[in-house]
């Protein structure tokens, strides 16, 4: 059985900035933990919303038409279809929830797309 | 549009232990909020697994044959099918994410079953 998840620790595990890594599943939905740093791309997932907290640090999720910045303990849910792209202007930890099957970078692909890694 | 989510302001405005508050959806989905004290109801959720994230304090998730501790920062999921009893000594506030039409105690019903209340 499963067993319980430390994010902070999962976290230290992480070297890369905007590399994703899987800590755990809900259902068909995977968790996962994201060190962010600078600007993400601009991308969305036509099929399914994008779960963030913020668990240190202050993230930024610019959308075409405003911002909503997010501070630690803060959640956004961006709707399906609404195009995003991530910001942080110092390091902050991310705890992101979507479907197991969702592409990082959403239907942008390109330069910072990543497997995510098991931790 | 949905606005961010302030999970300690949204916890903030519940009075009772163990009353679930919606934040938000995520798919198909709930995001609850609940403040935890004293022993929960043994019950079981034959459909889905059952996501406790510990936001303030500690929180025990007693199964039939261990228990699992968790402090802040702490995620813990539930398989579908396992019963549980959360239990917290203290009073702690806690994330909850499961499908929309899942009942708070599951199939054990009693006391403490309750609607959420929307946030």
């Amino acid at each position: 059985m499963e067993d319980k998840i430390d994010l902070a620790a999962k976290l230290a595990l992480l070297d890369e900035h905007y590399q994703p890594g899987i800590v755990g599943h809900f259902n068909d939905n995977k968790l996962v933990v994201v060190k962010v740093l600078g600007e993400f791309v601009w991308h969305k997932h036509d099929d399914t919303d994008d779960f963030f907290m913020v668990l240190e640090g202050c993230l930024t999720i610019q959308m075409r038409d405003r911002d909503v910045e997010l501070s630690e303990g803060e959640v956004f849910v961006v709707p399906r279809g609404v195009e995003h792209c991530p910001k942080a202007d110092e390091e902050a930890y991310v705890l992101l929830i979507e479907p197991r099957d969702t592409p990082n970078t959403g239907d942008a692909g390109g330069a910072l797309s990543r497997e995510p890694v098991e931790l």
